[in-house]
């Protein structure tokens, strides 16, 4: 099961540090790729590829200009399309058939705006509780109900920079 | 068991999108509220409280200058001190001894900078994996866990707000 999260609608200045933060939550949470839409961000796609080199692991990084080109790619591969959004149904109701189906998984994460077709497309428009509160946050929850904590073990290859847990402190080794 | 969460160092023009989404996750998430330190910020103090009215319960925001008098508020009354940090252990390995106790939680979660001290004055450095990624994401997935999915079910009493969740679409009630 591959999972890749689509960041929806970026906007330059203002999107900045959450999409990053959503990027990395993505990352570090077990996700195989993030694709980000909306406006064009050299900036942080090279910073984000810059964190995944040094970190380690194969996360993949890129931007797609037309969401809709990529959803409908991932329709034609028989993905399921999981729109995360406050709006939706309780996403530990449909927990079990996401975790049981080894199709893959396209997760979308909207900025401010999420077009209105969005909500039609998706296979499941899923809300991480009905409040307002954050997509890095609720990603971060969705993905780690759908991973059942393994992803906590994920070993990240290659890393030019580890933690070596710390009671106190901080300890990060380079090779 | 009362959940407080202190966020660290925040910066007026930096941080004021993400500790928003700190604040919220903390609320949507089950903590009973947030103490700001750092940069006194009125307009994101207002935001995060309107956000709360409007949506209901009884989370608690405010500013704290000297996180270090609140800290030790904290302590004299015998509460957990826990200080989350990619640097830190895994919480998993920490939760059920935390689940246990019906000590009073702070929960810390910084911003770019944390002074060492904090890592010497917590009871517990932990971290939600020991990669970068978001303090958002790292504080949504321990309250998540802290409250093993409780949390989900939480009512918001009084609410001038409330989503009804939809298969598709959105259904918002006004009351």
């Amino acid at each position: 099961m591959k999972v890749t999260v689509l960041r929806l609608g970026h906007r330059h200045e203002r999107d900045k540090r959450l999409t990053s933060h959503v990027a990395l939550t993505a990352r570090a949470l077990g996700a195989d790729e993030i694709v980000i839409s909306g406006e064009y961000d050299l900036g942080i796609l090279t910073s984000i590829k810059d964190v995944a080199k040094r970190w380690g692991g194969s996360f993949k990084v890129s931007y797609n200009a037309s969401w809709k080109s990529m959803v409908k790619k991932f329709m034609a591969k028989k993905a399921q399309i999981i729109h995360l959004t406050m709006y939706g149904l309780p996403y530990q109701t449909k927990l079990d058939a996401l975790k049981k189906s080894k199709k893959d998984k396209l997760i979308i994460v909207g900025s401010e705006k999420v077009p209105s077709e969005i909500y039609d497309i998706a296979d499941f428009n899923l809300g991480v509780t009905s409040q307002p509160h954050s997509e890095a946050a609720a990603l971060a929850v969705f993905l780690h109900d759908l991973f059942g904590g393994r992803e906590l073990k994920k070993q990240f290859r290659n890393a030019e920079l580890k933690i070596i847990p710390q009671k106190k402190g901080k300890k990060v080794v380079r090779k």
